[in-house]
């Protein structure tokens, strides 16, 4: 259901499923039906209205797909849809306010995913650390041989930054999941004095915090996330770097599990560096065309709001695909440590302070 | 079947289409079918595999996407699927050539439809121009008031930059839809002499030009259709800015037919602009991803080759978006001649060579 | 002294002055004499060494720009120009050290100046809010006529918008700001037991925060330095955008101080805005080629790493080029209410929530 | 003069003189002057006034710099500079006409530059593939070992698309290099039927074709320049990406020149290597900041036109940059054929049809 072939190294079956038809399309009546539930509550709309508007049959995605190109909004046909079952659909919301509210739906799950596979990584990595406290190896600067270091050192460092990362980021997921909610021009103007009431049992009945402000063209903590992820995409990728040039026949250092070659079945590929590294390349761009939007038009832009859903949806997908590829690896990663000595080629390496600092890492 | 809710404005129905599942699926069987065909027929494989291989049912479009992670490509699991029916499928071949030449499949077809909606742009505009050669409006920079112009010689500057953008675009295409086939490393070594006949069979099979070497890690040729792309969006931007600018109620020089809103059904927006607009937002971030991928590594990249796949099918869906919206707006723009007049306030107002500018732009 | 005709509009004076060749060399001496200082004080080195190091003549910066393409960094013909002095200079340190560091102690100078200008902004927007708490004026939605607000709460937006990314910015000037020091493959291998006490009054030297391990190749810091630069460029650019598409000669509701044009003597032109405009341009690309640059190759990059310099150079005078801009703008605008309202054109316009919302977005 | 360390690896000597503040403002004056004269000529303005703008001191740039702020345009503090002179200066430009047009006079000194050291690499990589037609060494594929080809096939596969590239971006420049001279809003309405032959008689002046209409907003020209620049990038960086892998010391196949390290005397490192890829590195973002640019208002733009000078110097450096330093490496390139046999481990390789492929890359 999920499947899209084309895209398939850019994201991991569980969080396609995050942003497939089905999920959007649920976080969008999600909207609507709390919207109704909340309204009918205060008597804002008929106490049937509600029921009417939750339990009417789930429009068609790809018809609501189809139609949002008319008016440059997937909001717009929903509603439609939905009006013909109850004209108090959508009731003084503006098609913003269902949008951005689903994309924050969707986030919220995202970010579960996110925190428990860093979590995952994070332990990994501490272990690896631990385990190699003593591996010494061959440090490399410029792809040139430097000095000795140890791979306990080398991993607490990859431990270290991608723990930074998620923090970072995790952070920046808490700003910014709120409710989206402000009407025409963002002043609740259709509700009168039941506006603010509204907009706290709409956050409530969606379990989103206390409503603030809306921020219908102030995109920096949705920008902000963003940024995070690709910060930590990039870590990631320096990770899954460093792995595939350690794992280069020639060096054999580590290998990860790795995967097949159509034309040579004995071949062991870095595959799952292959896929973060793919993630990586593809990061920077998305973060740009985030930026890009930022110059939004007064009250509701006109295009860079409306760039935003897909790329938000690369963001969070390459940022797992990434996430998942590393920690998969790293799960599985043989390491070599008579290689690693043995390429090092000294008798009494000294590693100076590495154990000093590794330990320092692994409290960051 | 192609539905994507979450990227609804970011693609056409009809190019989600040439990127739908079935189509890649479709496009890679092709390849192995081709190839197939072209071995039996010079005694490589036996010649009933190329039928078996022929009949055997599509392989499911899911469990690829969900395979391909393991290996860094859909084409292990795409043989491998095909291997239970034939041995002799994808003999001699690599992962590589049939998820390139998968992909020049798809982008000579994708070419197709930008060609014929580009030609019905140009001629749009064209007439546009010709419509309003007389017609004077003010001039405007760094959005102020400047000196007066026509909106013929407007609409010709609009013309010649999708006109010149186009043919760039065009010769990207022509230069890069060519086979892919060169085997493990790129020397086709599998095939002994039969290698460049082989080849050469191949690219008849598939409808493709004659082939030259394998081009595994170097991908000018798909960047510059890339970054002509890129430009060519740009141009179709500018139009929408202009025409979102010239509609705004204050100004109200022309309108596109538009769309509605959810909150206020009187209103009408700038619609196909905004999807213009959004697509021309998310693309400078996707040129910047093609070309990040470019420093492949040796006979095959670790990263960037497996980057390029989903951004390319993102930069034609994205570049056909913006043309589809705008040739739409263009199509069905109401242009005010008398509210132009009296935004100018001039009695007699000098458009000096505007009029052999325009005619000038109209024959570039 | 510090001009660049070429970037005139990419900067300021002052912050241009903080990356001139004079400031640049300046502070990669700053940290080779505090590095010789601290080991002649642990007598790591002679004691005369420290003083023959700090008195040697600067050496030519454009000499020094020359000779690093050979060594693909400027440290090393720095150090061999120290060196012609006292053979102790640079003693166990790493190119990377002087080179990082000297960057950090450039991007404090560049940060104390954000934070004033970010603060006279701050001040300037709310006390522009608070004065148009009660100006009524049209909310504008995709550049559409929408429902009424206030330039008080649409002023607040703004406010809002700016101290969230600039306190963003700020943690992470915060995290970033410390001592590089490793040595060749960040183990400070050369220093044997004397290592971390070294580090810790070359740290104290330099007036930067006590060192923990060295960050050679995790970049994070960095890159959420200039992430959130990006951010805060972007809702700047959002400023402009509103303040000249509001200033446009049909709308007319706001004008800035601005600048006259060279072939039309009496016209106005929005520059302040353009600059911030030009700036947010520019920004996303910027971001993207930081985290390009991200996947660093084991202990040292082979080009990651070199790539930074420069593009966090331009990261930071951009973002103040915007900063500067907007402050501009806003100290100067002209607000007119007659026109907001006439443009309004309605009897009894109902903000709704507007004012209630302007508060809560000034306690943000 | 030219010296500005912070950017020291991202430009070369020769190139960065191109853009240095006395080239831009000369090639500034050069329009102006040229102006003047044709203007003189057709008794535009009077006789003597051309000489005695011809003759005026040059302004200092570091104060157009500063003032440039003040109106978004280095354009107006010129003028009013050469006004003190004669008030005849720049009688009926735009100031976009004289900035479009210095760019375009320094670009074409670039172009010069760059082809020259594009047929210096060409023949340097024809050469290094004949020489090696021969040298049988590993294939690799995903960082792994696949299949045997010859060094001078790989090579071949470098030149190929150093030649393709270049040639793509000669042709853009081609295309782009021409007058800009439009005045206020395009129409050039200040010199009534004396329009064309001034334009003609311009051009003339300055070395440039026959111009043809204005381009102020419509930047897909130079737009291409940056594209077909970023392409050419990208295959040097990929070179660069080659060398510096082949030249690990546990691969050691080749080595560059190199240089030093400032920790370590005796380590060689792969120097030119990194500048090259430092370049790839910050290009794709350089790219993205101009598409970014593209969407230009009306009929001189705010904050995308303003945003290309700096981004365009940029490109150019940075491109030559790359170019340079590949040159360098391939120039003194050490190959090591006994390596590249022993890292291959086969008593009879197979390197297929790399021979055939190697010839016809050569003819590309």
């Amino acid at each position: 259901l999920t499947s899209n072939l084309i895209r398939c190294l850019g994201t991991t079956e569980e969080m396609a499923a995050v942003f497939s038809d089905d999920a959007v399309l649920g976080a969008m009546l999600e909207f609507e039906v709390a919207l109704a539930r909340a309204q009918a509550r205060l008597d804002i709309i008929p106490p049937d209205a509600a029921d009417i508007i939750a339990s009417a049959p789930a429009p068609d995605a790809a018809r609501i797909a189809r139609e949002a190109r008319q008016s440059a909004t997937p909001a717009i046909p929903l509603v439609k849809a939905l009006r013909a079952h109850s004209e108090f659909a959508h009731f003084g919301a503006t098609s913003q306010d269902v949008i951005d509210t689903s994309l924050v739906l969707l986030l919220k799950r995202a970010a579960g995913i996110l925190a428990r596979d860093s979590a995952r990584l994070d332990q990994s990595l501490r272990e690896l650390s631990d385990r190699h406290a003593g591996t010494v190896m061959l440090g490399r600067t410029l792809l040139q041989p430097a000095l000795p270091i140890t791979f306990g050192y080398k991993a607490a460092g990859w431990y270290a930054s991608v723990r930074r990362s998620w923090r970072r980021l995790s952070g920046r997921f808490d700003e910014a999941l709120r409710l989206q909610f402000g009407g025409a021009a963002g002043t609740l103007a259709s509700y009168g004095g039941q506006a603010l009431v509204l907009a706290a049992e709409l956050a409530k009945e969606l379990n989103l915090p206390a409503p603030g402000p809306p921020w219908h063209t102030q995109r920096d903590r949705l920008a902000a996330i963003v940024g995070a992820s690709g910060i930590y995409a990039g870590v990631l990728g320096k990770i899954a770097r460093d792995v595939s040039l350690l794992m280069q026949h020639e060096v054999g250092e580590v290998a990860e599990a790795g995967g097949g070659s159509s034309a040579m079945p004995d071949k062991r590929n870095p595959s799952g560096c292959v896929v973060a590294l793919a993630a990586a390349t593809r990061m920077p761009g998305l973060v740009a065309q985030f930026l890009t939007g930022m110059t939004q038009e007064h009250e509701r832009a006109a295009g860079g709001w409306q760039a935003e859903w897909q790329t938000m949806a690369d963001v969070v997908q390459t940022t797992h695909s990434a996430l998942a590829a590393v920690a998969g690896v790293i799960d599985e990663l043989t390491v070599f440590p008579d290689r690693m000595r043995s390429n090092l080629d000294q008798a009494q390496p000294d590693t100076g302070a590495a154990e000093h600092f590794r330990r320092q890492l692994l409290e960051e």
